[in-house]
């Protein structure tokens, strides 16, 4: 798969009133890119417009300055760039452009460019007597220089969308350009009769109020968070939300599972009739898979339902549990075995939470993420394979397609079976042996996507055992869980004991535990056969050394 | 409308070989009716078989038992009676069979005939030489007898439900047995993708065997109930139940609503792990209103949401909260503002509950079917007006097609609106003025439905003074009300206060006032344009006098 380094910018030429500046701007945002305008540089340089250095320094002084523009853009940060109608009329422009990336000119024809710049007195080279046949002449002057680009979109008369979605499906078929694509993708999730959109965006809680608007006067709205999340973040979503119409409280719980019972939940009716806030309102699920998991299950109880949205702030959270709609609390004797179905009305993840994730998060993280690969995606198993250290060093390209990739995966399961009545269960592996791991860990402090990591070493090396996958489908697993620093052996914990709990798990005591494994880097098959001295040995294989 | 007296019985006459015993049975359960046999009457009065008697006493003896038979089916309950095929060979009978009820003639060729009969010996008529040509003899000796019945219906190579439904068609239209058909009719309710069924059956909770079986080994199941209502029907509940494959537990919970709160769900949240219970698990709500909407939340809660079935012992539940999906519990500062919605898996109706229900709650009950007919029902309006004193005295036709188009009722504004969002409203017809008299009751010990009596009292009253219905409607709905011994005026609550409660109702002050009023009986429309004087003013028509 070819992804690093993508290109560093995507260039839009074409004659003025083509649209280059907005559908850059419009491109940019749905790439998650900064947008730059280089007649905007240019005239930033110059301290006067552009007419005014075309009147009192001549076209080649504003050539000079373009070029110079041009060279400061493709230096910065990852961008798209919309530049002057005569920039490729310049070779040295010309060799730039096509080394930072694919330059897509947008044509139009003369009737409309005229139309669509008639009124308009800041460009000067349309000043003269007849613009048409200033027009037609300086299109055919420039009709090789425009020839150079890699893609020619029509701006003629198509809505913006149509220009924008070409754009893109250039892009998407374009090597250097296909992860900022994909990378981009809104997720959609069908859950039964509900319908709603993850959004991935770095700095995506700063665009609350247009993500998520109230949609009534007066409309309250709760955010439930937890405290250390709250000190971050809070203000940022309060405010974000606030200029979205909301009237929004915030309530910080301690961090951890113990507020995810029923008296959590009550906490949480009590503030929401508190502030009075009623079926117009709205919960807003600020942190991890905890706050999710309980503030979902208040809204879906709260006056028989009410709205809320995923905002998760870990990785974990952002690639599994903020999606599928299942909420809930504890019950002292087992997790979750007091909750419903509730979707959420969106999910918002902003890239930018992962910044003041601890690593040790984010590797634990990473777990869900090998094993979304590890069942259903080969190809972003490869990507992990060559890019975990950009993932890891949070390259924003990198975060974003894996982002986009994992909730994809996630959605379609969830699609598959909204309510968790069978196909979902392949989401489950690696997990009954590392939910054995995980439940005798003891002091040993063991989070759950490191239990995770060990369980899939086990199931894949159980996999080999039994004749389901061959030796690399193994060594490639284990390989990518080692880069990602996470552990392939248990902590030193009586295995006796985890092999009883093992034994003991409802599924496998009544006969008719399903284990999902991987007969090849992408698939996944939901074993019902496995005897219980296969299960007891996959155990031992990562048994601390 | 026409109504009682119905049919003492419907007769089925016909050759022998076309089913009538076997369609008289299936036909009485459909109507909930006795089944009875001539044939296996005078075997019984003689104490021998029918064989025995022709062989011994001739053709003319047994014809003389038949009659006799014939006349003591008659004078017994409301019941389908099987004849011998020659019955209406006597004038005698034909005359007590058309006094009786309607006679359904069922058809079938000789050949059919021979082949359901060859291979039995107790036909003491088919047993000579030549058995097809004794069979079209007979047929040509009784075909004007058989022309006597009222309808003919062809039992030749139908399937048996074919046959069932066409006599339910000719019922159905004969006003002699209308409303025992439409008494019968089991309702089904579609709420988004759920869908079940309504049964209303004297004795049902005898057939929960057959009505609500387990659907795996060690199923368990538990039933929520109150210990008054669990000394009268839980061991009964408990073996129809174990009778059908389940393992039940009961727990019989404090009456009242004190135990319909999280608390409450908690404790049951407890019995359920407790016991084991899975997600194979189902809860049955014996009971009222609050037990069903406790129960209901703590399935729709438990495990993600496992089955429930509502087994409702009060008119009200019965009519009413049963079903439509509302779960919920009480917070201290509101009813039912934590809930959510849950289907149940069906819905079973003993009517035989209403034997030991106090004539109090039965009335009290009334209220919501007069409430019923008055928005949506004219028809059974009209029948609540001449056959009140009938239902009070329980006759089961009467209870039992009240029931029926109760439900039938509250099933269609269940599917137009199943979460809840607008449509339903009409539902609370007599509920926005009899909630404030309610909330005011203080030391008056006032029954919901009692409360919506003098509600709807007060808002025909308004629906009349701001000239969108007669005189008559309101006469017509008050006369109803006084009938059915429900109050039509309030205690003597402080009014002023009462008047208060009703300004402060969240949807008055939020100016949203949607109040349904009945234009005409049968109809209902909803004002949002009410004036808050109007509506004081509508509180004072049922001031204490």
């Amino acid at each position: 798969m070819d992804y690093l380094p993508p290109a560093r910018a995507i260039m839009l030429t074409g004659f003025m009133g083509t649209g280059k500046s907005t559908n850059g701007r419009r491109l940019a945002r749905r790439l998650g890119l900064d947008f730059l305008d280089t007649d905007d540089l240019v005239e930033e340089a110059a301290g006067k417009t552009i007419r005014a250095i075309f009147e009192e320094e001549g076209e080649q002084a504003f050539r000079d300055l373009e070029t110079e523009a041009l060279g400061r853009s493709l230096a910065g940060p990852r961008s798209v760039i919309a530049t002057g109608g005569g920039i490729m009329l310049r070779a040295e422009n010309v060799a730039m452009m096509k080394a930072g990336g694919p330059v897509i000119c947008l044509q139009a024809s003369p009737k409309t460019i005229l139309s669509r710049t008639s009124c308009r007195d800041t460009r000067p080279l349309l000043q003269g007597e007849d613009p048409l046949g200033t027009i037609k002449t300086l299109m055919d002057e420039r009709r090789d220089a425009y020839g150079l680009a890699d893609y020619a979109v029509s701006a003629d008369n198509a809505d913006r969308g149509t220009v924008l979605e070409r754009m893109c499906e250039h892009l998407a078929g374009d090597p250097r350009t296909a992860v900022l694509v994909e990378a981009s993708q809104r997720v959609m999730v069908r859950a039964g009769s509900a319908q709603y959109r993850i959004h991935i965006q770095r700095g995506a809680f700063h665009a609350l109020d247009r993500l998520c608007p109230a949609r009534s006067k007066e409309a309250r709205c709760l955010i439930v968070t937890t405290k250390p999340i709250a000190e971050l973040y809070a203000d940022l979503v309060t405010a974000s939300l606030a200029a979205g119409g909301w009237d929004p409280d915030v309530i910080a719980l301690a961090d951890g599972e113990a507020t995810k019972t029923l008296d959590g939940a009550a906490a949480l009716y009590d503030r929401l009739i508190d502030r009075r806030v009623d079926s117009a309102g709205m919960v807003f699920a600020l942190g991890g898979g905890v706050v999710g998991d309980l503030a979902g299950f208040v809204a879906a109880t709260y006056r028989r339902g009410i709205a809320f949205a995923q905002l998760p702030t870990s990785l974990l959270a952002q690639v599994d549990a903020s999606s599928g709609g299942k909420v809930a609390v504890n019950h002292p004797r087992g997790k979750n075995l007091i909750g419903t179905f509730h979707q959420p009305a969106g999910v918002v993840i902003d890239t930018a939470t992962l910044d003041t994730l601890p690593e040790r998060e984010l590797r634990s993280g990473l777990a869900e993420i090998i094993k979304h690969a590890a069942i259903a995606d080969a190809d972003m198993f490869g990507f992990l394979e060559s890019e975990l250290e950009a993932f890891l060093a949070l390259d924003e390209v990198a975060v974003r397609y894996i982002l986009a990739r994992n909730c994809q995966i996630k959605a379609r399961f969830v699609e598959q079976d909204p309510w968790d009545r069978g196909q979902r269960a392949v989401l489950n592996y690696g997990h009954t042996i590392g939910h054995a791991v995980e439940r005798c860990a003891g002091e040993w402090d063991l989070r759950h996507g490191e239990a995770v990591a060990i369980g899939m070493v086990a199931e894949a090396r159980l996999a080999h055992k039994i004749g389901i996958c061959d030796e690399l489908t193994v060594a490639r697993q284990l390989a990518i869980i080692e880069k990602a620093g996470l552990p392939t052996t248990a902590p030193p914990i009586d295995m006796t004991e985890a092999a009883e709990s093992l034994m003991l798990d409802k599924k496998i005591s009544g006969g008719r535990l399903r284990l999902p494994l991987v007969p090849a880097i992408g698939q996944v098959k939901v074993l019902t056969d496995i005897e219980p001295d296969a299960l007891r040995e996959a155990l031992m294989y990562v048994a601390h050394e």
